[in-house]
């Protein structure tokens, strides 16, 4: 069998560190600098010929700083002889842009698909995209993973007896994965339906289901400004909700989203590791559940050529 | 025929407004902006179906946001039904990374070259690449303009009698460009041929050519950190050069470029615009001349369909 070398970049070294000891191996040596006129420079410090390579990304903010030292990284791997090129990427950036919604947009979620095949990207490792299509914008492999899992089995762990729970989505967008924890949980779901009246009308908060008395969980894929979340969060309070615990896959948490958080009715607010909190966003109501080991089964199942979907049954 | 339409990003607009204006026409109306979590946001506010469009952008620093500014614009136009989308590149980052030169190193300039065809450039149009050889790393049209003759006329106007002025090239790289222009000044050409006698050993300046009494016009294609030059001009004094000037296409001018270029023996530094200089970065000794005709000629012949090598007889 080829060798296994993982390689860790800028965007979130700690949760790169975690999956190489999860697996129980070092870090490929290699470093990412840059010249006077801050273009990348990477040297990659240890042969990787006939290596399966992995490549540990997140393309967080500063997002283009990020793609650009994993594209470059890529392509050196690539041109280094390596037997193939797998990109990990726990946090998929541009992914939002995943569509014209208005004439004449890019559709950068595909663009940076292009991308990353382009550079040499042999197969892809992402965790919860924001709409599961983006990959069908790949024609090379990819594995799909899921948080769902990891934060069910939190708020399990919690004893809350389940039919005091009721699982929701904040949007008519997000309620398949709310069914997904809700399946997990053994509780219903329930649904926030903004609606705007009439233009220039302050937008209506409907709940579709009963949360009154309950402890309800807000589920999302990505928590970014946290509008949506707060605002859903202060709705099912005042309909009666008992306690409102919110989580997310991906703490973007861009803006005033640390402040809306903390003044909001959020008891607790549950996210994964994929993307990196600096330590200017990190809250005591917020907390960190890691990914490393989800990542690390992955890795270890493609390399040794076995199911990955096995992780979710 | 189609319509012509020039789209300006955010790395030189000021060049791309002076190209607009040479030719006759308004910018194509267009913004990028940032989402909160710094993804860009594009958007193009004006009809380009059947259009061939131009997009001004140099990838000069911070050369990763202006690179994925320029790639995310090349899909979006593409996606709007452009006739031919072309690429105007008056700076093209990443271009000393144009081989191996040791193992394990990637070759960013070729990754670019890959990057903007799968995006959807349909043709690019340049001004003195760092290596000519850049030009077939596309395989889309590309046409590579040379700054030699403006920085040539230049000179001429100042009126020093041609058998005074020797032109040098700063390290053996560079001879070719130098006799570019030292054909247009009907001048003699020198060069800078540093040599480290042994390892950990002070280089040596060693000047092939005569330079005793006479005006030095140094030339190089990038000025970067300014250190080549700088050394290049003391050692052209120390030699008997009555006066050296320094001239360039690309001011990157990045650390202790102006520093350096300020305490140095260099009389005035003749740069383009092809990069945007910072107000900071401005000096003095620092003359910058406009490549918007040159580029606004490229630009009407390949609309036109003409030989755009013309211009450089
Ligand atoms: N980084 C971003 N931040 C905020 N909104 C975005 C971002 N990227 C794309 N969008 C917009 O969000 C919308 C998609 O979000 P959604 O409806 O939740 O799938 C699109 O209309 C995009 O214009
Ligand atoms: N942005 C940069 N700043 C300084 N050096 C660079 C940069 N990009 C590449 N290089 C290095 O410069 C060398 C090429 O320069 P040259 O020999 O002048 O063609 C290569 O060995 C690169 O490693």
């Amino acid at each position: 069998n080829s060798q296994l070398k993982i390689f860790s970049l800028n965007s979130n070294n700690p949760l790169a560190q975690e999956i190489a000891q999860e697996m129980g191996v070092e870090l490929g040596k290699s470093s990412v600098k840059h010249f006077s006129d801050g273009e990348i420079q990477i040297s990659i410090e240890e042969s990787i010929r006939g290596c399966d390579v992995f490549i540990v990304q997140s393309t967080s903010a500063p997002v283009n700083e990020h793609l650009m030292e994993l594209l470059i990284m890529v392509d050196a791997v690539k041109r280094a002889s390596a037997r193939t090129v797998n990109v990990v990427m726990p946090y998929y950036g541009y992914a939002r842009q995943d569509r014209k919604a208005k004439a004449r947009e890019p559709i950068t979620a595909k663009l940076v698909a292009n991308l990353l095949e382009t550079a040499g990207a042999t197969r892809v490792i992402v965790l919860d995209l924001h709409a599961p299509q983006i990959q069908g914008f790949f024609d090379i492999l990819i594995d799909h993973l899921m948080a769902v899992p990891l934060l069910s089995d939190y708020f399990k762990s919690k004893g809350i007896p389940a039919d005091e729970i009721v699982v929701v989505s904040p949007d008519h967008g997000g309620v398949t994965r709310a069914r997904k924890m809700a399946e997990r949980l053994k509780a219903p779901i329930a649904i926030i339906d903004k609606r705007r009246p009439k233009p220039n009308v302050a937008e209506v908060m409907n709940i579709v289901g009963n949360v009154d008395g309950k402890v309800a969980i807000l589920i999302d894929d990505i928590i970014d400004t946290a509008g949506t979340i707060t605002i859903g969060a202060d709705a099912l309070r005042a309909a009666g909700a008992k306690e409102v615990y919110a989580c997310c896959s991906h703490p973007v948490l861009s803006g005033p989203a640390i402040e809306r958080i903390e003044n909001s009715a959020i008891k607790e607010l549950v996210v994964t590791n994929t993307i990196q909190l600096a330590e200017e966003k990190k809250s005591p109501k917020i907390t960190e559940l890691s990914v490393a080991k989800l990542m690390a089964d992955a890795i270890s199942r493609v390399y040794e050529n076995k199911s990955v979907s096995t992780l979710f049954d």
